[in-house]
């Protein structure tokens, strides 16, 4: 069925805002919001449920453009559907503290669910709030009071499809049928270099079959069909037993005289084209950013629309809320990223001997599930190793959404970008664990959560050498600089139990900013009651005997029981030496001054750094005369005790070595 | 059809190597050598093409074991087939320095291919490796003389293809219908966690055709019917238009009281489980370690018929070199490693103005290309972007192999463990490129190349926020940071086309270790005709008016033509201020200590470090009294001059900080 022209007219509106922002900036990507604007249109005034007066409804459908180089579909819808986004901001496109950055950023825009451009991020962060949305409303619905139960819709180019982090999320959607999940695939047959069979001829609608999705293809009348787009949705929307993917053929660049052309992909037309497609699709020359007032009038029908279907819900809430009221205090506290007041945080002493860290990180987290019912997250497919299995909280599984252990599966990728979205939903804290290695594989989503400021937290065990036999392929080395060069995310590496608890408490109580836990497989000696303070990133555990230090040991994570034991061995040859446990430099650097320099006082230069990693970064806090001492080469595979032995991790050694460097401080 | 006894005699050796010697070292994965054994067996003694004594025979066959944790699968087979591997080799596995680690490493055990164990790598460097004979096959075969013509086999697992890497390479190798590729899928049905459809209900055989794989599953009579297996091999061998997958529906930990559990993935079996496995399969409970000679005797034919094979090629091979002298001499010198003496390496100077060195980076590889025909590679959809499209070399597509431009798609994981296969082959140097924050997609290949002391370029373009518009999620921070923690890995970051072309000439000439090159999207000023010595890693590029600086200023990249306008300011202010271009801190540091103190006097303690990302590691340079200007927080969508000024990096303040920064190094 042919548009009507009043839904021409809409979806041409879509796109000459899109292109006139694109122009004004003389940067940015047109073939897509040209391309899309007539499945947008349809999605967003015939589907998507939302309140553009209220963008943080709870129960809102979310929609994910991961393929965030379209950003301007998106702004343009959103400044059409009435939210808080005016014209003067789409004029403002890729403009310095703009609210239309260059790709979509969440808390930056209202309305933008996922900070997305790196490819294939949207297709796992919409996999993520699908999972959310599954589980609360798994925990809190009842029987005719749907109070969570929305869909989540992903708009997702080849870009996203070739990228591996989307097999991942299309892999564990598909096994955890994903029922309320709908991808939309801009199936436009360009890429930014070329045409995509260049380098891509996979059959998606089988690939997606493989992982037990609903699909259709609809090749929807030169892109523009509005019936056709609008059935498959319904149908999509019908299946409610496994995710769906509508696979659209659209025309990139469509009424441009770059369509088709991969020309149109990543820069603006150019005066003369833009001039050209709006003669083409019979569009005003001007002025640039014309919507006529019908048009607007007839999208900023969103807004009463919005309210309406926000007041239904609200009305259903309220019936929820007043027959279960624990229910609904817990629901709102957990949206409201409040903690309990009476976590029952376990406590360590001597009677616990020795334990990994990983293993002391599962105890914590066993012991306070039962009071944070927020906390949900699973491993990529190594809880038996990472020990974060929640014990008595169940699998979260096909028809069996209330668990709250997600098996990611070797997953590592997806498992952080899912997080982020399960974050991004509200009223859940995820967590995600993997050998810290394996950090390599999920950092593109770590390094979006820490942009998008998420609470999401990390879990990374068996965390240096020390891990042994497995050898230099699962041995990090240089994961600690990465983290901790890398903007806005907290980085914990604690020495025993003790700072394992304490560390827990920050990461459960802190907000907007991704936490690494970073765990031993060995196992660590307890370092004795104390006032283990982890919140100021670094401390003195053992102070030089008398007093007066003229030589600071500063160790991390297994690193501090061995500092401490090379003090003893010091202290016995007259040394007197303090030693410092340093489980977070981000902690430590936010600390005052005073504070810092009474950890490390100035005037002691004999110092001395002991890490089972990279040195790099060491020499702040070393300084000149101090010594980092690491590991800036590969390891191997054998027992870890021999590991240590050759790399020099012994209290004998470390003696030694501080020998040398004090004596060298003092020449 | 049932085994012969003989058969599972030869079979149940693998086994038993596998299970003493995991037991012995008391760490490892039974699992898979014991459930893997038969298709093993017939692979290596009824199909792969190899000679023992001479493990780098150019055209045997190769076979990379991606699921690397099954290490002791191979090294039982290379031990029984005759390669330079003893059993007290076997003995000694999971030992310090052993031939024979946890996970294969390859340069450390001979007929080990690649370095496997991350999960989903090995996929993709037999992608690579594939890649690779197809190239030199189009390249250098005659009719009647396929000098080079060889099968790549991969066994790969469930870890494996949950990746997304996988994936990537999956959908890759479909698109360029490698007939010579073959994978096998030990479909066993467990994974480290538990079974894997608690987390992966896929169809593996659907998802491989959605790619355009030819498919076989074979449900070998409880993993055992080695006809099965051989017809399968067969079968696949004979798809020569497209790639094949047999997947193969083994028993995990067969024949012991684990099988078919995932208890028998990752832990030894203990003694009274290996007894009663011997039991079950009728093996002799002693000694440990038992060969009965027969069956090693039948394993070592492989030597004679490895010889034989290899001297039918080395004829085939004479004849062709006798036909075709010029082409010999080329493969020749290039499966050496050796480069030619006159590679036209382009001059740069004043009349080429300003540049980006992406761009002159892409004048560079297409000045050498024709003279280097090892060099071959593409980027991640980016070529117009990356400017590293070599112009007149032809695509890599099917039936046009003999092109050098890989089109990798939106797949930089791939692309880098592509990459590595191509460069493990030999007589090839891959390069791919990518913007530079999405090094983070393809870390762990980057990682793995740094450990197999891989020769593989990578070129990261858009190296800072001056890459503007695109915003955060494109703008990279910490990666160069990255880079430099991580061992074995060459960074260079030119000041200008100068740079460019002595980097290009060090990453040419290099071996066995990985490069990345770091280049601007921007354009830069040339600097001057000089001894750009990037050699050494750092010079003077600039030195203060009359000598003896009292302030350095010590830049990369983009920032070393700021630094210089700064250094003209304050010239102008009579400050006395040498600029160091410092591209590559690898190469810095392996200078004598005598050419870093003429560079980075210890005396001038007034030092500043100007660069485009996080300041991690840069204390070391500047020292106590220093200051490390950077950028560590994330940047913003908008131009990039705006970025500059807002982000500090102009010249003028970059001159009042080192004003400040003197001022108080002289207090």
């Amino acid at each position: 069925m042919p548009n009507t022209p009043a839904d021409e007219q809409r979806i041409n509106a879509i796109r000459f805002l899109a292109v006139d922002a694109i122009q004004k900036a003389n940067s940015g990507h047109p073939g897509l919001p040209m391309g899309c604007a007539a499945l947008a249109y349809t999605l967003f005034t015939r589907h998507l449920r939302f309140n553009p007066t209220d963008p943080h409804w709870f129960n809102r459908d979310r929609f994910v453009l991961s393929a965030g180089h379209g950003s301007m579909l998106l702004y343009a819808l959103l400044y059409l559907t009435g939210y808080e986004l005016t014209l003067d901001d789409l004029k403002n496109f890729r403009q310095f503290d703009s609210k239309t950055p260059g790709h979509p950023e969440v808390g930056r825009t209202p309305g933008v669910e996922a900070t997305t451009g790196p490819r294939g991020q949207g297709t796992a962060h919409a996999v993520g709030l699908a999972i959310a949305e599954a589980h609360l409303g798994a925990v809190y619905n009842k029987p005719g009071q749907p109070v969570v139960d929305h869909y989540t819709y992903c708009l997702c180019g080849d870009g996203d499809l070739m990228e591996g982090i989307s097999q991942e999320a299309i892999s564990l959607a598909g096994h955890l049928k994903l029922g309320k999940l709908i991808f939309i695939y801009d199936d436009n047959h360009v890429s930014l270099a070329g045409p995509t069979d260049l380098t891509l001829t996979d059959d998606p609608i089988a690939r997606f079959e493989a992982s037990g999705w609903h699909t259709q293809f609809i090749d929807a009348g030169h892109s523009n069909d509005v019936a056709t787009i609008d059935q498959a949705i319904h149908v999509a929307k019908n299946v409610t037993d496994r995710p769906s993917l509508i696979a659209v053929r659209t025309h990139i660049g469509f009424g441009s005289p770059r369509q088709d052309s991969y020309l149109a992909h990543g820069e603006p037309l150019g005066p003369e084209n833009v001039k050209k497609s709006k003669e083409e699709l019979g569009w005003p020359l001007a002025p640039d950013f014309y919507v006529p007032d019908d048009v607007l009038a007839f999208y900023r029908e969103s807004v009463g629309k919005g309210r309406e279907l926000q007041a239904q819900w609200q009305t259903l809430y309220d019936a929820w809320k007043a027959a279960n009221a624990a229910d609904a205090a817990q629901l709102e506290r957990m949206i409201a990223g409040r903690r309990p007041a009476d976590i029952p945080w376990p406590q360590f002493d001597e009677s616990n001997g020795a334990l990994a860290t990983r293993d002391a990180g599962g105890i914590v987290m066993n012991a306070i599930a039962a009071s944070l019912p927020e906390l949900v997250g699973g491993s990529a497919d190594l809880d038996p190793s990472t020990k974060t299995y929640l014990k008595d909280c169940g699998d979260f599984e096909p028809n069996a959404y209330a668990g709250r252990n997600v098996h990611f599966g070797v997953r590592e990728h997806a498992m952080a970008a899912i997080n982020n979205g399960i974050a991004l939903h509200g009223a859940l804290l995820p967590f995600g664990a993997t050998f810290f290695n394996f950090l390599d594989y999920c950092k593109p989503a770590l390094r979006l959560a820490a942009l998008s400021e998420i609470h999401n937290l990390f879990v990374f065990t068996h965390d240096s050498f020390m891990l042994g036999e497995d050898g230099p392929t699962h041995q990090p080395i240089e994961q600690l600089a990465m983290l901790r060069a890398t903007p806005r995310v907290n980085v914990v590496r604690p020495a025993d139990s003790l700072e394992v608890v304490e560390a827990w408490k920050l990461m459960v109580n802190a907000e907007h900013i991704p936490w690494a836990l970073v765990l031993t497989r060995q196992k660590l000696p307890f370092l004795g009651k104390r006032d283990a303070a982890v919140s100021k990133g670094a401390y003195v555990i053992s102070e030089a005997g008398g007093g007066h230090p003229d030589l600071i040991l500063i160790a991390t994570g297994s690193e501090v029981s061995l500092a401490i034991d090379a003090q003893k061995l010091l202290e016995a040859q007259g040394r007197r030496v303090r030693v410092v446990s340093m489980p977070s430099w981000e902690l430590f650097d936010a600390q005052p001054q005073a504070y810092r320099d009474a950890v490390l006082p100035p005037s002691i230069t004999a110092r001395m750094s002991i890490e089972a990693g990279a040195t790099l970064g060491w020499s702040r806090y070393v300084g000149e005369r101090g010594v980092a001492f690491g590991i800036d080469h590969f390891g191997d595979s054998a027992p870890a005790a021999v590991l240590a032995k050759t790399f020099g991790f012994t209290a004998e050694n470390i003696a030694q070595l501080a020998t040398d460097s004090f004596a060298l401080s003092t020449r």
